[in-house]
């Protein structure tokens, strides 16, 4: 990974800022003759799109995706497919409110990023994070709908399993219920008792962390590298690198270091199908660093929003000491549009080490 | 990161497997004029050395580390110094006894990475784990002592906070405590705890996880990078190639998804010496993948090692069912001995990080 | 160098192709607080912009380019300026005439792509050499002209010095006199000739290879790395990149094959300014490939255009036999508007080894 | 290409000095399961060697290389082969005298990199030129030893073409004769001649440039990629890396310049085995930076060795005006022992291309 690139064989490149002309990316090496539509991307960014619920910001954004280049119409199917040049996406910002940052210029507000790019580049576009904004996240959900169609076999899903203190009941998981709360919410019970929670969240001009969690199924046995390149390594790297994630565990996770050698391993059988069947799944499908055949579980702690109605004490760019608080339109739980975030990162490493376990064992 | 290399001005290749002639790694890009002898890496390996007390591997390995390449006296100060050129650092392997594995070769320790380095390669140099032995991480170890020279300015330290179910004290923390007991626990208490806990795991034949602190001083603001490159995505993404590594986490953590925003948000003053002055470190060091100046604060999750005593259930090379249990020597906590490897993967990034900052801004 | 990005630090990602909707590139790592304007850009894709004289393709194509990202206004200055976070460039097309190829999409011209992108892909944008057509060089001189920034002390200027067999005479070069003609010619009198020279060309439906000389003067001593990042490398791999380019040397190059170890031998006297002064520059301004201060100097060869209106022996898509004969729009000598794109390779070379020297050494 | 490492999947990273402890390299990425006995590499390995005819240095090293680690008996075959994992290579190095190079320690050899590398680094390894001595290139052979096994198909050989003014008859290649004389020529003819002149040429204590031709034959069309990972600028690159190259060029090369459309293109008929014939190869196998399935033809042009005895004018590291002559054992034309070399990197490119290919397009 390498600044605002990330990915091996498949690669994302990504640009913009939140109150630019525009964002996205480029995305290179995608293997050719893959059908690709604006359509199969939107869908997914229509997922992280804002101002769905009033449970998110309420920046009113289409994110339409427009694919700029790498792809053309084959004449055998009619339809139009990826040519293995590099795939250009570009969303255009459209509801700018710039003038909502004018008080915050020139002051650091405590939990963001405002204060680090200062240090290191001496300026910032301040307008809505800039750079730093979640906006920035659309352009790898819309990369990662492409890397979903470069491992067709392998479904990527995710869920919010954690708001604040109130955790999903994982005896009630069902995916399909995911898509019917504004939470990414697997529990149907969780999810009416989060709606209330975070409308007095929400009301409080407050904000609160979440966790989420990845599963990829159908990954099967032998991607991933040993050491450098571990698949875990690789998915712990790519869901840091999102907005406000503050940790990644895989399986088991930070339960592991409370488990017995008897009670973590996982042991193995034969299945009925004639495949190895493991009989747990603490490692979250990855030993060694490499993929097991069974699911692929990776988790991450969302910190909250630092945008809060609050005043917090903070300094200004000249070093003098100052309040603010953080008008603006903001997510009160930004953990829940990093649901579609996280599967994207997922899909992104998932196609690149497919493609690289190809390209070195055939 | 790339397959056996790490880094990318400061980059780090390793090569070897348990039972091999030797291991060792490539230091690229190191900076010129550095001093540089083998007894300046030697002393962190010895920290890393198995067979130091009961509760680590008994294999005895003196790992001595010969320089094979980069270094040359500088005239002026008579000192060996680095050139600028790759640095080829070398273990022999000597304490080898490759019998203890003939009766594993053919079946799948269960938490192991014999199944999944099977399904890739089709093949594994089973003795001792091969490559994927805690044994590559000697390398790392030496790599990270020559990027501590790197950012001389910076220290970079680990302790063990938890073994099993028995965490530390953090009001008891003591660096100095450290050093004195064989589990680099910073609190006393715990550390006489720990002793009775484990000599039980280790009697029974058993294993236990554990979790690890690093925290890394006098860091400046403004190493990181934005995006792909963040400063706690590539520490995160190192740690997590550390052997049965299985979590990660940054500041707060995990513990940040129960926050709301306003417990969250590290506030900020200017300090007496006209420095901002952060008034928590919630965000362990890090705002938008960049180093605020504050310590940057890591844990990561260890497994349990899976070479245990007790038989567990597993299937052969050809698909037979069977039970193993792992003789050998091995550690009943194997998280101990990553202490010094995660604070070398830390010192790594780091090294890397402060080259690629004054690379872009000088 | 990966597929669709080059360059470490300093890097560079295009996309697009001829006849698609836009093309363009992000560069990434650019060093912060940097004067950058839309008007900056132009200047340099208006030298390479064809359709200005009738020795280029008759294409009218603005090539006006729009900065997506990457840039702010800087308070104390009122100037825009670089942020450190990735620059999108893109150029929209306009005047493309996608029906001139219609009758080629089954056919492989020779001495094109054609085939091989079919070979590779299974499938082509055949529409004006989709992306391996020259268009895509535009996005590489929109990128060349942040890198001159980058190195602003450094000048890189290049000159057309050989059309089909006909030279020019070195000793009357004179830089001003690029400007003064449509071929970039130092050399008055050979631009004259071959003026007429070419109108044959172009007359008879035929093209003409041409040698391209481009030098980089002010470049430090100290800039480039051993072995594989030696700066000549580099340059001569990025040279290589451009479309039609067949060969690529350095100072003597190629003819220093000829020279004895006496004649070759740049020898060295202190300068009236206290500098080393190299009394020859056979090197080409690069030993070990590391530079030497004096001006770095690198010419390659393009070969003659394959669009030609004689008719050639081919196969098309089914292995039938045909013949074929390029219609559309074509540079006579595609080596003419090489030479911004020349100039702008050896930029970001230079621009991403100054950086990475700076990581590097300081 | 980054500093002492190139390849993507296929990756080579070289280590040490002429006159340190050992030289040699790490190949990561290898394919498992490919037989790779020491023996294997070293039949390479002693086509490079120094010392076996008096047109080369008179050094004496074995150059014996000992595999460290990647390799494991595989139980079917009974043979050593690959396991995917990094395959560590070492050439301790045995007849070094550096006290020939005692008076040249403060004294920069013009020609030579000596001035650069203290430009750069403020320090250099003297002893036989360091890291930029020659010797590095053993690492690369053998290296390259294993790449061929990677693209087993694939037949690459090299052939010295020209040695000074003194060019190959091309109508009496003979690749059989390459074996046959201590030039790598491939003429018989040519070879008696440069017999006598390279005589002269060691007897007056001089040196002499030559040009090599490498082809790699039976390379599958589509391999290599568009734009920044051509296989013609990965070649280009990979071969002026080599120590002493100054020139490149692929198929006609620097002759093309003067060729017109009409000459240059290489016709298609479809061969007798139906499969696409092309009737010329200027292209020298490559189109748009993708095979076309002939032969890939690259030549490269080194400079004369810059160690002569007659002395040339030149600095001290102190600024002081000096005279210097290199005694030492150099070679008369290091042209000769720079043909393996240049087959080794040619390969590496081509196995690395192979592997990226296959995981981009199956």
């Amino acid at each position: 990974m390498s600044h605002n690139t990330f990915g091996h064989l498949f690669r994302v490149t990504t640009f913009g800022e939140s109150h630019g002309k525009a964002l996205g990316c480029v995305v290179d090496g995608c293997p050719p003759m893959i059908p690709l539509e604006e359509a199969d991307i939107q869908g997914f960014l229509d997922k992280r799109r804002p101002g769905q619920s009033r449970f998110t910001t309420q920046r009113q954004e289409p994110d339409a995706v427009k694919i700029l280049s790498g792809v053309f119409i084959d004449e055998a199917s009619g339809k139009q497919v990826t040519t293995g040049t590099p795939i250009a996406l570009m969303i255009e910002n459209v509801d700018q409110r710039s003038k909502d940052y004018s008080d915050i210029k020139d002051k650091f507000r405590p939990g963001h990023a405002d204060f680090t790019y200062e240090a290191k580049y001496g300026i910032r576009d301040y307008r809505g994070g800039g750079r730093s904004s979640a906006r920035e996240t659309a352009a790898r959900v819309a990369a990662g709908a492409i890397a979903r169609k470069v491992v067709a076999g392998v479904c990527v899903r995710g869920a919010l399993v954690q708001v604040g203190p109130h955790k999903i009941d994982r005896s009630r998981w069902d995916w399909d219920e995911v898509d019917r709360n504004p939470f990414f919410c697997p529990d149907p019970v969780a999810a009416q008792e989060w709606e209330k929670y975070l409308d007095g969240i929400r009301k409080a001009g407050s904000s609160i962390g979440a966790v989420i969690e990845i599963v990829a199924e159908n990954v099967p046995a032998g991607w991933g590298a040993p050491i450098y390149a571990k698949l875990d390594s690789e998915i712990a790297g790519a869901l840091m690198t999102i907005n406000a994630v503050k940790g990644v565990e895989i399986g088991a996770g930070f339960a592991s270091a409370e488990l017995t050698g008897e009670e973590n391993a996982d042991e193995l059988r034969m299945g009925n199908d004639g495949k190895p069947l493991f009989l747990s799944n603490n490692a979250g499908g990855i030993l060694g660093g490499i993929s097991t055949g069974q699911p692929v579980v990776a988790r991450f702690a969302v910190k909250p929003t630092s945008s809060i109605l609050t005043p917090r004490r903070t300094i200004d760019r000249a070093g003098h000491e100052a309040d603010i608080l953080t008008k603006g339109r903001h997510d009160p739980c930004v953990g829940i549009r990093a649901v579609p975030v996280g599967e994207a990162m997922v899909a992104c490493v998932l196609a690149d080490q497919f493609m690289r376990h190809r390209g070195q064992v055939g």
